[in-house]
């Protein structure tokens, strides 16, 4: 398998209609992004495969949605508005605008992160190790002021402190407050998980890395709800879960990694906590975090709202906090493992000697854009029978039909998009009612009455 | 079939967990509403077959997903920045505030929207009717001023100009803005539609009626391209699909209704605007918008950015900027719709004299936030055969198992959320392998062996 590096992704997915660059027509926004055709369905199939292992098909588990604009209080609680900022300097002499803790932690290769500094010490490292600033090579740095990721915004028509809103800077708080709400309506025991999808936003100082940083994102955010004392034991079920999961959609275990924090990098509430890491070509970076955050939320807003949050236990009688484990991953970065994972160029000699170039998306099938592609061989012999086939499939799978350019160049095209299942409408199909199904790995191509294809690609979906 | 009015729908939702008031705990926050776990399920459900129906399985279009935060070129050149207003008023004696347009739609009862009114027309219309304060009665407005409705926020750390960005407050201009490379990448010819559902915000003065007008909502657009000249042909077409899509799904067709805009309420760049109408308690009001915008937005977006948006017909070697049809909805007041279509309260004299009661949430199958619902009869006798065939259709279905309760009081518990089929696991099921399935709407029950229920139920689920 060949590697390919992010500049030559970034160029594929345009290409393709995955990716466009957000407002490309005005120049773009900082590190924006759209999806197109193909990457909308790839994003939506990550969601939905998230969606039906984490709530649809887990007995524990139930789904949320709650707005991205929440009172302004819940940030109060949660300690965002408090302290929910980065460390931010400036080179005195280029002007070049810097996160402190991004310095060293690129100065030491990713050895010392910075994340738990205060400024001082920040300040102090950056002095005591000569960590000169990476675009002039000067070592002359403004103070370290805080800097607030929030995007703040007025709801209503006056511009004041009152009508302040916020954009949600994660899911995770929506839930939170809807504990008894979710609780009390779905009448369940703990242990028990409330599982949401939808659009956060950090106002990051250095998004990048294409999709991976972005001040737009969305989550997958599960809080699973237990038994103090229990907590330990779901955060190691929950920290093998999604790394099953991961496998189980097809990403390369090979390049996946545990990072169990260590108490001095754990956040104060945190009894434990993991990052699943990926290694991206700009090194391992973090894609899932499993975090055990005790009953520090909860507890955060029942002492700010003065709303009970806790759970009368029926076994023993007893009232207490629930203990919270959140497994919290970015659907963009999801993407981006799942892609680095299935691309790839396949290399064959020819018997004359040539190379032959074959791109290939091997996604799992159940996250492939198009499930099918149906291809008829001879368009003014065929092209009536294919689209019967195509719109039998279409009501079941993404299917797309294709009737342009030769059989081999069609082939092509539905591998480099990651289509699983190619079929060919020919005179056999005319006549005897059978298929050629190609597989998009192995190239083999297997015969199939017309009527068995469809219980042949679902048979295919499953993870 | 009773009527329900508003209140009660609000506390049916609240009460069986589709909908909370957002950030509930904190008071909430002006309309701003919160899905649970049954109303995430029933709202995906919707948003899922508008992409199956409009997407997926529609020959014509492609999918897109663009991001909230956009350019801010994107909104000079779409008008919203000059133009996205409401026209504000203050009561003088009391202080309240109103929308001018509002206050004399209200007035006249519906008969004058005040819609395309000048701010002199407006004050003009309030003084000569005496349209007075609504709070306290007196006629004292102060002068009329525009309000932008869009959400600003800034990027990055400095709170200047260059730095401003805007909360969409459509997803449409994502899709025109990409026009091009959507064409290019799908190498698609005209007629082709692009799709997307999104969340979108407008800072409304008046929000109201539940989620019917919220600031934080979610929209399923398509803009359809088409040869000029093509367009009014294709505004029946879409105006047409999105009625019978509506059919489809369950809606009341009775309680339906177009509105054509006339000529003196169209837009001055559409050349035909229909609203589908639905009948709710508060009277009829818009549920989608199906509007022929000619190349209005493709041209402004050529103008303003010195992108070419031209499309080359291969037909004749032509260039031209392609005319758009729009069908435009929100996802919250299709839901409102669908709840509204499916609520029913029925009442039977019993034999006793006594009138029972069921409420029942009549959704189509494949809306309904469960397919399938699966109650032991006996727990100790039952549960472990019923357990296995719930595994066995959630790997399928939306499932959900329950043994609580008596099973006429579990019956209910799945007519009052919808779940169109519901198993009740005996000891038939036990010995031969069968279950009785009851059908919530007609409550008669049938007995089908256990390996046939799946595909029974999937035929049900088609629309």
């Amino acid at each position: 398998m060949q590697k390919i590096n992010l500049e030559e992704l970034v160029a594929f997915l345009k290409e393709q209609g995955f990716v466009f660059q957000g407002s490309e027509i005005y120049g773009g926004l900082a590190n924006a992004w759209d999806y197109g055709p193909l990457g909308v369905e790839l994003k939506n199939n990550i969601k939905q495969a998230w969606w039906k292992k984490f709530v649809k098909q887990n007995k524990y588990n139930v789904g949320l949605d709650a707005a991205i604009l929440m009172n302004k209080e819940v940030w109060v609680a949660s300690g965002h508005i408090g302290s929910f900022s980065d460390p931010l300097v400036d080179c005195k002499k280029c002007h070049s605008r810097f996160r402190a803790d991004k310095l060293i932690e690129d100065f030491t290769h990713g050895e010392i992160t910075g994340d738990g500094m205060s400024n001082e010490q920040l300040t102090e490292f950056l002095k005591t190790n000569n960590v000169v600033c990476p675009v002039c090579g000067q070592l002359d740095y403004t103070d370290i002021r805080k800097f607030n990721l929030m995007f703040k915004t007025f709801q209503g028509v006056v511009e004041d402190a009152k009508n302040e809103v916020y954009l949600r800077p994660e899911t995770a708080q929506g839930i939170f407050v809807n504990f008894k709400n979710v609780q009390r309506t779905t009448r369940r025991k703990l242990p028990f998980g409330i599982g949401q999808i939808g659009k956060s936003f950090r106002n990051e100082i250095t998004p990048g890395n294409f999709i991976f940083r972005t001040r737009e994102f969305e989550q997958m955010e599960l809080e699973f709800f237990c038994k103090p004392g229990t907590e330990l034991d779901w955060f190691k079920y929950w920290r093998k879960f999604c790394w099953d999961f991961l496998v189980s959609i097809g990403v390369d275990e090979k390049k996946l990694r545990y990072r169990d924090h260590d108490k001095e990098e754990l956040s104060f509430y945190s009894n434990a906590t993991t990052d699943i890491e990926f290694d991206f070509p700009w090194g391992f970076g973090e894609l899932w975090g499993i975090a055990s955050r005790t009953n520090y939320d909860l507890n955060a807003h029942q002492t700010h709202s003065g709303a009970n949050m806790e759970y009368l236990d029926p076994d023993d009688n007893t009232k207490y906090l629930p203990y919270v484990v959140e497994p919290s991953v970015g659907v963009e970065r999801m993407l981006l493992t799942v892609l680095f994972s299935a691309y790839d160029v396949e290399e064959t000699k020819k018997e004359d000697g040539r190379v032959d170039t074959r791109v290939v998306l091997r996604l799992h099938p159940a996250l492939a854009p198009y499930k099918v592609a149906v291809l008829p061989l001879i368009k003014k012999n065929h092209a009536d029978k294919a689209n019967e086939i195509y719109d039998m499939l279409s009501d079941k799978f993404s299917a797309v039909y294709d009737e342009t350019a030769n059989i081999g160049k069609r082939y092509r095209r539905q591998d480099a998009i990651g289509t699983p299942f190619t079929i060919c409408v020919d005179d056999e199909t005319v006549n005897n009612n059978t298929v050629t199904i190609r597989d998009r790995d192995t190239m083999e191509q297997i015969t199939l009455p017309v009527d068995e294809v469809a219980s042949y690609i679902e048979s295919k979906l499953k993870f």
